[in-house]
């Protein structure tokens, strides 16, 4: 019998650590990693590798890719940007990842009851506007409405679809040793934008949202025939899991040199003061592509050609060793071991 | 000034006649209704008459439904479904409607913190069942937490994609005088089994709701070369919703008789009790389809032949009048209008 029992402890792997839900399940760090490796790849059947921001599908001859996120964000409206606006890029983003020309939207709001009319109005206006930013339409919709103090005035979930080329395969298992890593911008200012709105924080500039539609850089890499191999944005976790999903799916090590991300001096010292890593902080106008090594300064300057991706920079290479982990060399010539977010940094900035 | 003034008054159309979003806004009735006409077909580019369970899209030369639904059920858990069944019934049922094979579904995830982990892993093993019954896969999904007091334990949005066979149009617009009203089968059982089992309330017999996938018996119709003309699945707002819906789209008047329309016993007496009209009860399991006159017994044929509409019934007629409005001819003889649900019935039954 405790045989029995002996082998069941050793077979059984618990959904989670923790018998509730944590705020930190939702954070994009090792907990929300946990859930969807234990939980939703089994009862979905999908395999692990899968993992990516959206998935490929063939549809009647056409190649579609397919992706869905749920905004929580709190406050509604942050400098540069709000929950609307928010759920279109980051949806769009998503295709965008894909290699995917982002075409169409759902949107689904649950509104609590109580909010007020003219909020639900601009928030659907800035959905609105950012489609039209995004090249997309909001073709169907759906609206619930939760009684008072079950909710928090809105949340929206966007899902889209868009359309892959023949040709374009862009997955962590695409990833080379060799292949350069690219980062399309400064990073940190969504998450710390959020925050300081959220806290009531006055900084002495204020650090506005880089919320912004990412498909246009990517199509323009993949039409100038940029060997792109895998493509991120750098949402919730920051750059800092966005590198260590890639690297931890593709079991290859990625090498990073600190000094050459980039990151504002107001965004810079912010973070500072409160104590948090920018390589963590959410994004939501960032990405990293990892493209051959022959196609980097071509891949560099098409990126610095669109406005949205006009900061870009290397930032590190993909190795041979086959460690999965990212390393990153600091500003004083060290090295270390660069760790997915595990818990919760900065709750509900998306 | 004055008739500035006036002209103004008279251009302008508030989003809605409340100034705060009310529980009714989520209900499947008028003031969704005024929400939708006002608000999201304005912003979103739509025009109202294409205002249907779905959109269908060209996409790579493939003709793709989309369409979404976000899940609010309280409880999580009632008699013959749970919030995950319903998350996939649901989206599945909107493609179903379309005309189109449902494919592919997304979940999004929106969860309050201290969630028991054993309820979302029951939820997701619902849903999988759902998906396995229903033909289709889930292929990417996205997590929140939102805190403590935020939410109602879980709510799941699905968007769903299918494929639409070329030469099928499923639509109000295709109605045509003499049209059949077919109903799938008994109607007010999701409705009355969720409040029964909110609210704590005990009938002589547990009332199951009905929900389940409905694309079989509508690709039965369509792969028979049944000329369907509509078809509108019964939930929110009941059957009469629905067909108010799709008479005020087509400009065509809907007769029904009340005799015709099936209802158990045990629905209509707890119907009694509690002051419900099963007519506007939602259900998760049933639909209407208005098909070409010359197909009705050859519909109802093959409707009968499928488990989940077994018990279809012809309930009504359309007619040449260009009232757009539901008619109904009651057990004693009487006609009287039939109108789309105003304010709230049930809130939350989805």
């Amino acid at each position: 019998m405790d045989d029995v029992q002996g082998l069941w402890a050793s077979c059984f792997v618990p959904i989670s650590d923790y018998p509730r839900v944590l705020l930190a399940h939702g954070g994009g760090g090792r907990l929300m990693h946990q859930l969807i490796e234990r939980l939703f790849v089994p009862a979905f059947g999908g395999q692990p590798e899968e993992l990516h921001d959206g998935a490929v599908l063939e549809v009647g001859g056409a190649r579609l890719a397919m992706t869905t996120d749920s905004f929580v964000v709190s406050p509604l409206f942050y400098p540069g940007g709000d929950i609307g606006s928010l759920a279109v890029y980051g949806t769009v983003n998503d295709l965008a990842m894909c290699g995917a020309r982002p075409l169409y939207l759902s949107a689904g709001f649950v509104i609590e009851e109580g909010l007020e009319m003219a909020t639900l109005e601009a928030v659907v206006q800035s959905m609105s506007r950012a489609a039209a930013a995004a090249g997309v339409r909001v073709v169907t919709g759906d609206t619930k409405v939760v009684d008072r103090g079950k909710g928090d005035g809105l949340y929206i979930n966007t899902a889209g679809v868009g359309l892959v080329r023949p040709g374009v395969s862009i997955s962590p298992q695409q990833l080379r040793a060799g292949d350069v890593v690219l980062l399309s911008g400064d990073v940190g200012r969504h998450g710390m934008a959020v925050l300081a709105k959220r806290e009531g924080l006055a900084f002495e500039s204020e650090i506005e949202s880089d919320g912004a539609p990412l498909a246009a850089p990517v199509l323009a890499l993949l039409d100038a025939g940029v060997r792109v191999h895998c493509l991120r944005d750098c949402t919730r976790g920051g750059v800092a899991t966005a590198l260590c999903e890639l690297a931890d799916s593709a079991r290859l090590e990625i090498e990073i040199v600190e000094a050459s991300v980039p990151v504002r001096e107001d965004v810079q010292g912010a973070c500072e003061i409160l104590g948090f890593d920018p390589l963590y902080v959410a994004n939501e106008g960032r990405f990293v592509a990892c493209v051959a090594t022959a196609d980097e300064q071509r891949a560099l300057d098409i990126l610095r050609s669109c406005e949205v991706s006009a900061g870009a920079q290397r930032i590190g290479q993909v190795t041979a060793h086959a460690s999965g982990i990212v390393t990153l060399r600091s500003r004083i010539g060290a090295r270390r071991v660069v760790d997915m977010l595990s818990g919760e940094q900065l709750p509900r900035i998306c």
